[in-house]
């Protein structure tokens, strides 16, 4: 391997996202706290899709996505104490933080103001950018690693390194227990990944969806109940039936939240843990924020500790995202990203056979 | 007493509030599950600014407002079961709900959709009219009327009723306790019994405003820190040094929510417990709720069980809101809503002197 050489494929313009291209780049320079991580399967999150088309901003190109990592640990820094050479490791939507802010040093580093992405993030101090997984290798601050409990298979936790640690943390923070009624909104990546650790919790799961088009494939996910909004008179015939609800849709106009949130009982908790394009707002009525005792929160990833949690919750759980693994390389990533444009994946892909491809090149 | 003609102070109409006036009133006939009061003292809240300006709508008149009210018991109906005649009891600003539906027969009947209010209510079964405290009599059901701990005065209760517990519920919402760090925005009548409580509860409790003006009286007060948001720079200056803020204020802008909010660590909650004029909407970015994993909530009063933990609550930590009593008659209640309008009270009038008045009528 060369750590100063990394391979990956990408977008060379926002305007032509549908032809990923290899590319080779310069990765920063290791730190004494990073690790670099040889990778064997990566999930392609939605979050991808947003970044690829321009959604959250375009900081430069060429751009490489990917922020649900699985590989092998290649090289440590110096002051690396987390891993030893050969570990298995995942790495999410972050990968680095300033280490020395109020949330930081009170480890809470997924909120640090100068929180570094994964990928379509810079590093402060010498303004490289980073580039994500769909590439040989990737280099991370050690904080942002997390070993991969040995019953869990690669294709199966890179997709809760960012789906599954963002539907899994806002399930903590309205502290779902048995019984709980939660309400998913939306049932794909992300949502499909909430609604299983959420049945793991022993909640009792709604999924929520514009039409009965998903009603089959929810029931066999596990839910207890399902509520399409296309149902004339929804919002009455299912008041009160919830105390949680986990958006994991990409609509945020005031009626898909104020609808929906109409199906949470008193001091209900309306959760939204996926982004719209930056420039979105939502607006709510105080008033029905006021008279029902309701909530709104954001919910980006988790902390450390959160991704900790929520891996050996997996393992213990035999919590599976349902994947659909697909060989990485150039003609099948612009396939993936065609069928995740159309929706078209039943929940998520997984790009694996890193060796056979990066290893010819 | 005559249970069928209840006397009180009041507007004729929205355009003259400055003019209150006498009048009487036939209230709704005794229930089996009501109870007659005879009023001895009654807060002025800000909501009685609101109504008679009709800010939040006008739905009759004329309008006696007051939803802090102290008083005893004077008459049960048949199955009155938790006061007998001579208790001295209050009233919040709920006199009725259905009793029947989900939330009512959960012990949340705050958020009863058929919520009824002390004023400006309307029964819904006969179409009755509600009147507030401002009169010598109140009849509401058992349900929501409380008995005061013998060690609380009349005066120091009555603006319990509505300010006290508007501002003591979101504390228990964001599980305050020692050392949490709220922060409280609005020093008027809310605001300070927020403060109170907030202290009482072992928080560090930090009072924001927009200017200077009230820094003494904060500290007087006891709170630990002032925050001007017109200093330049406070967001970067104070940033993260909040856990919970309780906006008491009534600006509602995307500028003052935001630019508050800013002030909360990762994880902070934004509680509102005043309410807009009615068409008001909030605007808020998803981003900013996300990346700093915040939650923005509506909070509106308390459930039963909360307003006797408050008044116990008060009363074992001798709670003392600040007010300045002012004897019942037209040309007080005048005065009162002058300076009320003008923010001139430090901080609650509360209406006594009743007997004076209404026996001589």
């Amino acid at each position: 391997m060369s750590t100063e050489k990394f391979n990956a494929i990408g977008i060379e313009s926002y305007e032509n996202w549908q032809e990923p291209k290899a590319f080779s780049y310069t990765p920063q320079p290791q730190r004494p706290q990073d690790v670099d991580i040889e990778i064997e399967a990566c999930g392609i999150c939605g979050s991808d899709m947003h970044a690829i088309k321009g959604d959250w901003g375009n900081p430069y190109l060429p751009l490489a996505v990917g922020h649900e990592i699985i590989g092998k640990v290649v090289k440590v820094g110096s002051e690396v104490t987390r891993f030893k050479i050969g570990d298995r490791v995942g790495v999410g939507a972050q990968c680095d933080s300033c280490g020395k802010c109020h949330r930081c040093s009170h480890n809470v580093p997924n909120s640090c103001r100068k929180f570094v992405g994964t990928y379509q993030g810079v590093y402060p101090e010498t303004g490289t950018p980073t580039q994500g997984g769909y590439a040989d290798y990737v280099r991370v601050s050690q904080t942002f690693a997390f070993k991969i409990p040995d019953n869990l298979s690669s294709e199966i936790a890179a997709p809760l390194m960012c789906g599954g640690i963002t539907g899994f943390r806002p399930l903590l923070t309205a502290g779902v227990k048995k019984g709980t009624r939660v309400g998913v909104v939306g049932i794909g990546g992300i949502g499909h990944m909430t609604i299983l650790f959420a049945k793991a919790m022993g909640a009792e799961v709604t999924a929520i969806s514009r039409s009965d088009s998903k009603k089959e494939i929810a029931l066999q996910l596990g839910v207890d109940h399902y509520i399409s909004t296309s149902e004339e008179g929804f919002a009455e015939k299912y008041a009160d039936s919830l105390d949680v609800i986990v958006n994991t849709g990409s609509s945020f106009s005031e009626n898909s939240i104020m609808g929906v949130s109409s199906l949470l009982d008193a001091f209900g908790q309306f959760i939204f843990i996926t982004a719209p394009p930056i420039d979105e707002k939502i607006e709510l009525a105080p008033f029905f924020l006021l008279a029902n005792n309701y909530s709104v929160a954001g919910s980006a990833l988790g902390t450390p500790a959160d991704i900790e949690q929520m891996l050996q919750f997996a393992a213990d759980h035999q919590i599976k995202p349902w994947v659909e693994t697909i060989d990485i390389n150039e003609e099948n990533v612009k396939t993936a990203w065609s069928r995740m444009d159309k929706g078209d994946v039943k929940f998520r892909f997984v790009l694996t056979g890193y060796d056979k491809y990066f290893k010819k090149n």
